[in-house]
């Protein structure tokens, strides 16, 4: 995505971008999934949608001062994109040990940036959403900063382009304008409005002066940690036992328990929509939330007959409708405004506008247990990453990838051995007290109980084919010894994520 | 399937029911392919078409009496599905080294069971109809017999229930009966209207004296013979040089090479139209020729909504569609008259309306050389099957299947080596001069020029996964030795079929 330089002069140096990156991964399944959510996806360009925030949020604040919200079972995957800003990010990942949703993780970190700086503005953007207009984000976040230092809670108003009644409306107060630049004002808020029915929303979008709630948000830490208090008190005893915690030097699973305790609420409903202090600026750049298949239409570029194709697709006189396909092939013939997704484990058809019940069909596979809701047959880990080629009783295959210089950990499986053969690149393998090389078409068995270990000593992508045989082939059935990663057995992890 | 136990009286002597195995398999893409046509398929029921059909009519004559009318392509897949009849039906393939339509095909077959038979009557049915009422069928047969041994050319004809425009219809002449059993009559023909337009049909539905021509027909061998001289001399003048080169003991591709030379043309078109002998039998058992994806609600057992669904399907809502899927999870939602068909290697979506257009669909696959119009990643032969589990640049990676007491022929690669992991079942493997047996969790190496094979010399299936490297993995690299099923380099085959 071709992004201008970041801007070096006139950055509010006390600013801090937060990424919000906890989103769950329902509604673009099968693309996304529980543990591989849309931010994670390339849905339009050549980088993902954490990617093109994070390259957004560097130009109002240097790298180092970008801090990521997200989980555990997340992080991982995040820093893998992030890799390009891999240093500057190193301590500035805040982990929900669950989700409580956005209003106790937005709390999570204004503590910790006001123990690292009290004067702490917030600019909060979620990482899955599509912004185009940089200079005009810039102007705006700019405003919005200024309005911040006076104390406001300020949101980015959109406006609205349709009926949509999935989001939230807000009505600023035109009569007053708290701070102008050029053509941006910012207002103070005179009404919220939570998912209208259709015809208020209709409404709206007629009357003008409605806006969408764009969920990216400016404050002062220090402020919306009082606001907090003021309307969500059971809340705030929570973060100030946490606070107490934190200064106390209190380990990290004391401070998770006190955690779980919170009740989860909104910052949409739980403190804007009560707040005196809440602001709204109406900006110009274009916005969506990418919030379903429906939606991309917004986004992404389409062919003559307004449909968005992507992969091996066949398709004969179909419009307006979204197939994505992979390596696979996919037929369309004579589709009208219908969505198709085929991914190599799950295919998803509906009509565009059914597009919203997609999370009713991953609530269906997750109550199923079927592992399609949860993660995709291709899994990213630092080193590289695996594809589960095929599963059986007793047998998995997979595809191997490791980077160059990339290992996995020196590690042991009690319950099933291993066979491996080179298909591109070098292996340097360890097994027991070996160390040795292994070139394209050679092979080495791993037996059960036995310390091994997978590298990649060249410079070309190796990639192997690993079958498992065992009566036990969950990835949770790993010893590991050595990591490269900093992924020990003992690491504090909060929700268990299988690794290898 | 449950089915009454073949009739043993009252059979025709000179009965010989021939089944046309040679269809295209087109219209079923993508669970049909190239060489993986409709009549393989289990599409409703336990047994695949053509699995039913000769189930069908083995109630009208004995198993060796049955005639297999297909091409080198196909004959395999089909002698493994009709296994049961193995030794009866050995020497009853008749191969078509090219499609040259069905008169030509007949015409071959008429030859070979004069040979046997001067007086054989012949009951030609495709192997990709499904019929219901065995009773009535036998019935029906039998009058139709007597009619054929009279010297007519009879037809089944169907009541038609819509006004389908891709069949031919019939007009008996009612005034004339020739001859009468219970409520069955067999009539002259009196007009042969092939593909009406839509107004056309309608009104043949209509005016109830027309009927579907079913595709089925009863002659003498002589007889149609006969007549295809007098209606298609310059086919019939081919065939004759075809049966003085039989009569004098030519060798198959001799025979093959005249029958390359011989133009195309229809039973149906070609002579049945033409002929002053046809003559129909209006027949009630249930029939349908499941044309295409769309016609499949005609004979499949629906749900509620009337949808028809197979394989791990999740639906919210959807009515009168088709959804067909294998291991991957297909999830729907609101599809109204739709149809689709998901495959490890290629999904469908499409209208109901628009079904009959999947064969533009392959026509384009083929145009690009794609490999999904040509067969699945899963492929049978006599010792078992394999499935491609993935292929890359360089390497191939199989599960192979073998039958106990089944075994690979003793071959060799000049251009890739093999690794095989057994993960299930007992591999004997031959490598070079060695004989040695592998269990679960074993595996071994294949050299290239390396003589080898692979046999399951258990009682339970055997599985194995192999990986081929290699800079060449076409099917076609293979020296065989010694092959269990005929299958030897200089075995007489029409067409390059990739065998292993």
């Amino acid at each position: 995505m071709p992004s201008p330089k970041p801007r070096t002069s006139n950055l509010e140096p006390h600013l801090y971008p937060v990424i919000m990156a906890g989103g769950s991964g329902t509604r673009f399944w099968p693309l996304s999934r529980h543990l591989f959510p849309k931010q994670l996806l390339r849905i339009i360009g050549d980088e993902t949608l954490i990617q093109q925030t994070m390259r957004r949020v560097v130009h109002e604040a240097p790298a180092e001062r970008v801090m990521i919200s997200t989980n555990p079972a997340q992080a991982e995957s995040i820093r893998i994109q992030l890799g390009e800003w891999k240093d500057a990010l190193k301590d500035n990942f805040v982990l929900e040990p669950e989700g409580r949703n956005t209003a106790p993780a937005i709390a999570l970190v204004a503590l910790e940036l006001i123990r690292r700086d009290p004067e702490a503005v917030m600019l909060v953007v979620p990482a899955d959403h599509i912004v185009k207009g940089q200079q005009d984000f810039n102007a705006a976040v700019e405003l919005a900063s200024r309005l911040a230092m006076e104390g406001y809670l300020v949101t980015f108003g959109i406006k609205p382009i349709r009926p949509e009644t999935g989001y939230g409306y807000i009505r600023p107060n035109k009569k007053m304008t708290i701070l102008k630049e050029g053509k941006l004002k910012g207002h103070p808020v005179s009404r919220f409005v939570e998912k209208p029915n259709a015809a208020k929303a209709a409404q709206y979008v007629k009357a003008k002066d409605f806006y969408w709630n764009s969920g990216m948000f400016v404050w002062r830490a220090a402020t919306v940690l009082e606001e907090i208090g003021r309307h969500q008190p059971k809340l705030s005893q929570g973060i100030e036992r946490i606070r107490e915690l934190m200064r106390a030097g209190a380990s990290r699973s004391a401070i998770d328990e006190e955690y779980r305790t919170l009740t989860p609420v909104s910052i949409d409903t739980g403190v804007m929509e009560k707040s005196s202090k809440a602001a709204v600026v109406p900006v110009c750049f274009q916005w969506s939330d990418v919030g379903s298949w429906g939606s991309l239409d917004e986004v992404a570029p389409k062919d003559k007959a307004g449909n968005v194709v992507g992969g091996r697709v066949v398709d004969l006189g179909s419009q307006r409708s979204i197939v994505y396909g992979d390596r696979r092939v996919v037929a369309t013939i004579g589709l009208m405004d219908m969505v198709v997704v085929d991914t190599p484990d799950a295919t998803l058809v509906c009509p565009k506008s059914r597009a919203q019940d997609v999370k009713r069909i991953v609530e269906i596979l997750k109550q199923q247990g079927a592992p399609e809701h949860l993660e995709h047959l291709t899994v990213h880990r630092p080193w590289g990453s695996y594809t589960v080629l095929e599963e059986g009783d007793g047998y998995k295959v997979k595809r191997v990838t490791v980077k160059p210089g990339g290992r996995l950990s020196l590690q042991m499986h009690h319950r099933r051995s291993e066979h491996w053969v080179v298909i591109t690149g070098t292996a340097r393998v360890t097994r027991g007290d070996e160390v040795f090389d292994l070139q394209v078409g050679q092979s080495t068995a791993i037996p059960v109980e036995t310390r091994h270990r997978l590298e990649n000593p060249g410079r070309d992508m190796l990639h192997i084919i690993e079958v498992q045989n065992g009566p036990y082939l969950g990835e949770d059935d790993i010893v590991r010894f050595q990591d490269d990663y900093g992924r020990g057995a003992e690491a504090p992890r909060s929700l268990k994520v299988p690794k290898c």
